[in-house]
């Protein structure tokens, strides 16, 4: 608890946006999240007061940190276990038993797949013979996958044949392959949970992805039906359930013909959800911290009928100090509804550096805006 | 500029409320506010990552603040006009022209006048005779106030008669005498413009005062003919052009029988369009900062038919830290979709420590439920 405010304080391992937009919720709920940063420059140690600047994979710094904290929670899932579990007497929210599975994707799929919830086909590969003994069985293209450490595409190949995946094979990497499905899109169904066990869904949305990266959500999934959407809802909560996690978790789903796959596991506020800051009553991020301090859990019901969220990527070229702010004035400008959330990083290409919102009544209008307010943003106007 | 991210620096003077909330709206347009606190524990000053803690009555603790920043704004309307004067080169958004209407209720009533703004009666007293010869006019009571330094009814007086003033009389202060108004209710009309001279409109709100304090905010203003609600925003956008305000304007206004009359002027966010959080596209401190940066306004529709504000007070009793704590969760649990703010304050008797916002269909049932909320939290549950 803050002694100045008489407040609990939520720490943060992480300082990257998913900090910096849960520093903005912690502000009206009169608090100050205490942040983990790998340095003074990450975008959420630029705005935040409470900032530790220390390697997360040192104990002793994990454990000073967490000393100042009420409840210790997480801005990505890169902390291992063997700290996790050094840390005893803190509050970790998610805890480790329910982290392990948003870290280790062989981990998931064996207790998902304990769980009956539907997956993709998997295997462990450790051997070219075990990959050429799984495409046997689902066919190449196979998809091959780290078990730990991938993001946003990283950690993920496409293998036609194991003679392309035999540098992978050789690289001591833990892996695992899954089949490659059909797909007819990606949704995410998000929920959070509370250590009483209160559960809260907003509505399922779909994900639009382009090279492994996360650039569009829609939200509600438009055209999804209700039979689909509650049992996407219902498959995230029974995960959250079954596996104990708190906090946020985005559940990452296909959906094909036959119906729904578990794709992957978030356990912290995540891309998919990030229209919920103006698109929702209560957004991910104050959800997140009602969450993982076991307070009553908000209202997740939309404030529009469409909302659409296009992230902005950096372009082919840096983009320079000066002509940042041209863009942003000529963006607010020319769409002076749009929500615009920037998140303090340099422009690199394709990595993450801010995203937009945009609401309304009508899909295609709303997504038009949204991606043409995005693109403006990430690369000026290049029409 | 900050050479980190490439986007400006907006310096603002006090680091209560206003400043805390201004700050969270800097974090997504890429920005992190720089604040002059007067102690390290003002509510701002716990939030955000550039403090300066100094006195704003020193010019050299101003210039040494401001040469961080690309424009400076105000939490507050304290900085005396000697020391804004001073600030030579520095881009003071609102300027100490504009600024002055705001410190000065004397000069304010003049301009006013001047431009031929409705206003109450009004007259500068510098003595007991003074004063009798206004109430000669207007009648008594009289409303006595000091020319500057008031806010939340403080500096603001209700006298039968001259003698019960005297004191005040004697007091050195420069003084105003109005006449004390019948009102129907009291209004605000809330507009931003930037010194481009882009002006801006949120609709105009019905403010509910206790003790010259305001308690509670309707938005809009229930059952405002389009013909008063047209004329509150012309007034307060001419009065924001002939003044050459910068930032939010917030014109205060009495609704009488015989028309609108104005009461006040702030020139910076203003508690009457708190509101405009969630329940605006564009909050007023989004767009104060988009204001002064002259940045291109944004929308400033409203998210929901009916939005009350109410403000937290602090309670007769001080509140415990854990006690506070306790009814945030209450409150949360009771009515899942009200939105807390909470100002990092010390609850004392009547400060404003807090507000919360409710949005919905029905304005009976919106209102009900912000009331009981704030109450609940302001003095726990007392039914």
């Amino acid at each position: 608890v803050d002694a100045r405010t008489g407040l609990p304080v939520v720490g943060m391992v992480g300082a990257g946006q998913l900090a910096r937009m849960t520093h903005q919720a912690a502000i009206p709920l009169g608090q100050s999240l205490r942040i983990l940063a790998d340095s003074a420059d990450d975008g959420a140690a630029l705005v935040a007061a409470d900032v530790v600047v220390g390697d997360y994979h040192d104990l002793e710094v994990l454990r000073s940190f967490a000393a100042g904290c009420d409840v210790v929670t997480f801005d990505h899932e890169h902390v291992p276990q063997d700290l996790l579990l050094g840390l005893d007497g803190v509050d970790l929210q998610p805890s480790p038993s329910a982290l392990r599975f948003a870290q280790d994707k062989q981990a998931m799929r064996e207790r998902l797949g304990g769980l009956g919830v539907p997956c993709p086909r998997w295997a462990p590969v450790g051997s070219a013979a075990d990959l050429e003994s799984f495409a046997g069985q689902v066919g190449w293209p196979v998809v091959l996958k780290t078990a730990t450490g991938g993001y946003d595409g990283k950690g993920v190949w496409i293998v036609e044949d194991s003679q392309t995946a035999a540098e992978l094979l050789g690289s001591g990497a833990r892996l695992i392959a899954e089949e490659k499905v059909t797909i007819v899109r990606e949704l995410a169904a998000v929920v959070a949970r509370s250590p009483s066990g209160q559960v809260a869904a907003w509505p399922v949305v779909e994900t639009v992805q382009s090279e492994g990266i996360c650039i569009e959500v829609l939200a509600p999934a438009p055209g999804l039906g209700a039979g689909l959407a509650a049992r996407a809802t219902a498959l995230a909560s029974s995960i959250a359930e079954e596996l104990g996690v708190t906090g946020v978790l985005a559940v990452e789903l296909f959906e094909t013909a036959d119906g729904l796959l578990v794709n992957e596991l978030a356990m912290r506020p995540h891309n998919s959800a990030h229209w919920t800051i103006e698109g929702a009553r209560t957004s991910q991020f104050e959800q997140h911290l009602r969450a993982v301090l076991d307070y009553p859990l908000g209202t997740t019901s939309p404030t529009a009928p469409v909302v659409v969220m296009a992230n902005l990527l950096g372009g082919p070229d840096d983009v320079r100090p000066a002509a940042l702010d041209d863009r942003v004035r000529s963006c607010l400008a020319r769409w002076p509804d749009v929500k615009i959330h920037l998140y303090g990083k340099g422009f690199r290409p394709g990595r993450k550096v801010g995203h937009v919102t945009v609401l309304g009544e009508d899909l295609d209008d709303v997504r038009t805006r949204a991606r043409a307010a995005a693109r403006y943003l990430s690369e000026g106007d290049t029409a």
